[in-house]
């Protein structure tokens, strides 16, 4: 049998669940492909979620159509949360720290140093000649 | 005279430079409103920058034309980085660690603990009423 157009929900998936309306959200707004709904563990206020309907676990798995209509309600409610400095984060996999196995994007509001998002960020100067090497790679599987 | 329907570049501005070839870059690929190059500071092997060709300083800023040809971007060069396990992050505000004042995705590979991108997430549960409260002030701007 040919693989299915879209994927199925995933029983098991919390946000699956909330898209099917089996569990409750504290919804913003939705779109054909996307949700956008508060996080009930915020880290700071106004931090919301923005989730693409069907189930895909990691961003490269989504679909471009899907993907660029996650982003239009993803900009549109950063818009309406009106936060003047805040962080966009989407976590792929467990050691990037992804929580629940279904793309999310979180809207974070920083309000201060103390709250929202706080950085660990181990940046040195790269090596320009393993840089080209490296794009050379990633260039031959675009 | 009316506003110029696309934003002219900005000649202070490091990406607007990149995407005009006055400064080189280590170039992925590029769409009619993205480009996806090398972040020569690096945190992690593979960390990569994906950035609206247009000038804007935050995502809000940016038309939905432009976020989903970015969006679509950004899944297309995780997609070719082939790293498992990965971050996606984009800082808007000086007080969001916003370093580069042109909206910019960065790709961030994580292989391990100690590279990539590192957390710090004070989360606590948010009051229910609280959250429907703020989700209806958005809503309204929506």
């Amino acid at each position: 049998m040919a693989a299915p157009a879209v994927a199925a929900p995933v029983a098991s998936c919390i946000f699956c669940s909330i898209v099917a309306w089996k569990i409750p959200c504290i919804k913003l707004t939705e779109t054909a492909h996307s949700i956008a709904f508060m996080d009930i563990y915020p880290i700071s206020k106004g931090h919301c979620l923005v989730v693409p309907k069907v189930h895909a676990a990691k961003l490269h798995e989504v679909t471009d159509e899907v993907i660029a209509d996650v982003a239009v309600t993803m900009r549109r409610v950063a818009a309406a949360a009106g936060a003047e400095n805040y962080n966009v984060l989407q976590n792929n996999g467990e050691l990037a720290h992804q929580a629940v196995h279904h793309v999310h994007f979180h809207i974070i509001p920083k309000t201060s140093e103390a709250d929202g998002l706080g950085f660990v960020w181990p940046a040195a100067a790269g090596d320009k000649a393993a840089l080209q090497s490296l794009a050379d790679d990633i260039k031959s599987r675009l």
